[in-house]
């Protein structure tokens, strides 16, 4: 039996002889041992505008603090899981649902996931916030595409310009600013440093149990 | 540009313009914070012959003593990553390879995954183990068909053998024993109990630090 997600293009099996179980530990024991909540921080923002830096500043800064934290983003699971997705706008979504399915698997076991993610559409956005039930935050790692095309730390604005690679957000694509953000962190405004310490101060707020 | 794993149909792409990165964090950084080592236990082995229930049992143990641990089984992935794949032999190959690749993830983050899967065949347990690189083991947890029809927790082989499940594994499809297994653990001779201890007390002796 078939069925298609409202507005997404991804086919979801309803599974017939299925018995999800969901062991025998809750997220609250893992929650009470790892002494803070888990969840999931989701950045979304250009390429170039500092998503990556400031997730692996805050990963590194929270576990020398003690919390369970993992990053998830694009270019690493694409490395693995999603190597087998193009970058066609059904793969794109399903590089998405896989990202927020595998965040969940992490929150649930007790860990605060920094996911990093370009996800340029608020359609896009609205699946990953329908996936990750609770404690899940939207924040926009915001930079003016000056900013991030002067900066581009992957060489990728150029070869798109270049017309090496089509539909690249911010040059070919659009990207759509989220009106519905939890916090917003401006790079072009501030340093990385100051960056960073915006996120880890707003991420010790929400996570402590 | 696109290849094809040889003896598996899964086309994996050759990805362009992505820059994996594994963070600021390495993983013996976390196995040191966690005073264990991490990898990934698979318990392969027919439906009913006890693989969810040890592996929740060993979950729990492990949890209590303190180790970072977590469970990855079948039926729990088909409820949310695996949710679009359906039982045809490209997806099931497809189910395991994404199992394994989460897998990989978390031993990244320093967790020991007891993972629990059917893989009734050598070629999928092959390809398995070439995802996972380090700190793998296979533990075939073996049980008579006679008693796994018996106990039929899911009452799936009652269906099966009503003919209301195609190829189910041990009535209409294969189940081959693996031979290069690093542990078995044999539930038609041993109780639940003694099962969950010797995979308990196998686990910590590779394990430690």
């Amino acid at each position: 039996m078939k069925s298609t997600c409202p507005e997404q293009n991804i086919t979801l099996i309803k599974q017939a002889n299925i018995y999800p179980d969901r062991g025998l530990l809750t997220r609250t024991e893992r929650n009470e041992r790892a002494g803070h909540k888990s969840g999931v921080i989701w950045l979304t923002g250009l390429s170039g505008a500092g998503k990556s830096t400031i997730a692996a500043g805050v990963e590194k800064e929270l576990f020398s603090l003690g919390y369970q934290v993992s990053v998830l983003d694009g270019d690493s699971l694409r490395a693995g899981l999603n190597g087998d997705l193009d970058f066609t706008i059904k793969s794109r979504e399903e590089n998405l649902r896989r990202a927020a399915e595998v965040a969940t698997l992490f929150a649930d076991t007790g860990h605060i996931v920094i996911a990093s993610f370009v996800s340029p559409h608020h359609k896009g956005r609205q699946f990953v916030k329908s996936i990750l039930r609770e404690n899940f935050y939207m924040v926009h790692v915001k930079a003016d595409i000056e900013d991030c095309v002067n900066r581009d730390p992957k060489g990728l604005y150029k070869k798109a310009m270049d017309g090496k690679i089509a539909n690249f957000t911010g040059v070919g694509q659009s990207y759509e600013e989220p009106q519905d953000a939890d916090f917003t962190i401006d790079t072009s405004k501030n340093t990385v440093e100051a960056s960073r310490d915006l996120l880890l101060n707003f991420t010790q707020n929400l996570f402590h149990l």
